[in-house]
């Protein structure tokens, strides 16, 4: 292990899905448990999400590899620091996993959901696919999980379906909401109230569905409507269901 | 097994995922490798996609039920005749299913991708649901399959994502296709030149890339510019991938 060898180890985007161990792949779940070093993000302080789904599986002697972000909300995304910061721990995080790969060692990285759909290890993908060997194993989504455990399907026919982040502006939520058959929004939390006007404004409050945890412990599943004051976690997303052809 | 027991069996929707069997959850192997009864739909004369996903899983001794669709593409959806052909034809496959189930025993319903997003069991979900127990396994969809199979991530920070049949109308297509950031197109088919067309309309063409059996064998993907006069099958799936933000 002291000389590198020839041939650099890959690193894999693992895909755990929604949270359920048993809905993750096979393929992730034979990487998982063979493997000898297992990277995840977390919020400094915290056990991590990624890391929570996978107690149990992770091989006795892997080494661990928490990488842990420096900011998460405290900083604003538009202010420029925020950018910034990110940029560089993603930059010594991929630095980290080279250093393994170049060692000929194999890093899984967990991912929540599905690593390419809005999710951090892309950041990491971008930096390391031309230096090392990286391979992206997908996953379900959370927001498949999310419409599962509504019990109703979320798209017939020819619906059109549009995916938001409860980040964006009021008006273009609204507009947006407003043209699409199917709905899905995520990043809820501290957007919730936007998100409630917004739906309101569109016209589909009382279609709405509120699911927490989907697919976790503690899952919960309501419509919008009877959510009341209630806060809503990092991990809520809401779903409008289609309403298109069906025989 | 003459007289009903009190209990019924339960119906199962169960995703495969996108076509390769390594991608299935480790909930619908287990349950599939388990199975006494086993559905799925197909083409008459055909032996069917997903039956061809799940081949060498099903235990020996397991009844399999194929449930033939009675017309695919002969008469348009547009036809009153295509959707009161259809609707016999599930309400028929309906009352088979619960028939075994009304004897006690489970029955699995083989779902390409994920049950409810565009999937045919939700038809039998509808007729099911308040009859007999039924419950559906999500699955890693077609589209995360097609993404992945690209090497490029989908969606970043506040991406809108548009997912759109390609049955709509060119202008519809058009108009939709110039509002995203990153889009998803299914059921190309033979309608494939209308929405290359749409595309060029709306400024996507050259980012665009065409996913053939994602995840399956025979898989190619390439950027739609490269596809010439090619002739996309049923199972293609264009991808244009979001630009949002990144650290």
């Amino acid at each position: 292990m002291n000389a590198s060898p020839s041939c650099p180890g890959r690193i894999y985007g693992l895909g755990l899905g929604p949270g359920d161990p048993d809905l993750m792949s096979l393929r992730a779940h034979r990487l998982l448990t063979g493997a000898r070093n297992v990277a995840y993000f977390r919020k400094a302080g915290r056990r991590g999400q990624a890391r929570k789904i996978v107690e149990g599986l992770i091989p006795e002697g892997a080494r661990e590899i928490p990488l842990e972000y420096p900011v998460t909300t405290e900083i604003p995304v538009t202010d420029p620091r925020y950018n910034a910061c990110l940029a560089a721990f993603y930059a010594e995080a991929s630095a980290r996993l080279e250093g393994i790969s170049r060692h000929g060692e194999d890093v899984v990285v967990l991912c929540e959901g599905d690593p390419f759909f809005y999710g951090s290890f892309m950041h990491l993908h971008a930096r390391l696919r031309k230096r090392v060997p990286v391979e992206v194993v997908p996953a379900i989504t959370g927001m498949s999980g999310a419409w599962t455990a509504t019990g109703i399907p979320v798209t017939w026919g020819d619906d059109v379906l549009t995916v938001l982040m409860g980040t964006l502006s009021e008006e273009d939520l609204v507009r947006r909401m407003s043209d699409t058959d199917a709905l899905v929004v995520m990043k809820i939390g501290r957007n919730f109230d936007k998100v409630r006007r917004a739906l309101r404004a569109a016209g589909l409050f009382d279609r709405a569905w509120l699911i927490e945890y989907a697919q976790m412990p503690g899952q919960t599943v309501m419509p919008l409507a009877q959510a009341g004051a209630r806060v809503a976690p990092y991990f809520s997303i809401i779903v409008v269901h289609g309403q298109g052809r069906r025989p």
